[in-house]
């Protein structure tokens, strides 16, 4: 299917933002751990239910980002759903390598609100599993 | 703190796009479900921390949305989690009446992808606990 093709209905009930996209949270289908949120516009989202692999849109590129085309970090889609305003995409997924964020963590969400010396700061709290110059070589 | 103060450090350290909002998404402390995401703006972030209970940024009637203070469901926030990019929130919260969705759902996230007659659809797969009107009376 190429830009200019219609979309299947069930593209076309998600609401799309006027950039043409979606937030989609990628959530660890068997521990329930939330690994990610990124962006995903109609193609990407096609894509993913026709590969079974997360498919996102990255923002900074501009264009399609095989979730793991770099890292070998796939991630394979067990299950699609989508919020009740049609604008949240939840992937539950199966995370290839155990690992779903660039710093070589399990997930984008390592570092938590503490308090600290009478202060709130964010504290990282997840290990690096892997480093990332072995990851992106 | 109103609204010329300066914010403490781990406020500034959080990505507000454009708009000064962040995407913030509630998962339910005990049994790791993706409830809902919304948005934040600073005010929003720093009230859910001092209150210890989730204030939302209401995009369409454009003010603070304290969760809850219509349905009664409100989100006794446990932790408070930020991503690799500092642009994403992920709070884990304690579901008052155990009803997140203003459809009286448990989540937002009811509808799931699903191959039926040979086509994909979205398919309302987790039940209304409670009739709406009877929550917003």
């Amino acid at each position: 299917m190429n830009d200019q093709a219609p979309y299947p209905d069930w593209i076309s009930e998600v609401r799309f933002d006027d950039q043409g996209l979606v937030a989609a949270i990628a959530q660890d289908a068997h521990s329930g751990k939330i690994l990610m949120m990124a962006w995903m516009n109609r193609q990407a989202l096609l894509q993913t239910c026709q590969s079974g692999h997360a498919v996102y849109y990255s923002r900074s590129r501009q264009s399609l980002w095989h979730k793991g085309e770099s890292s070998g970090h796939t991630q394979i889609v067990e299950e699609i759903w989508l919020d009740c305003d049609a604008d949240v995409i939840v992937l539950k997924v199966k995370q290839l390598g155990g690992i779903a964020c660039h710093t070589g963590r399990q997930s984008c969400f390592f570092r938590r609100l503490t308090e600290s010396d009478g202060k709130m700061q964010w504290q990282s709290i997840d290990p690096v599993l892997k480093d990332p110059k072995e990851i992106y070589k």
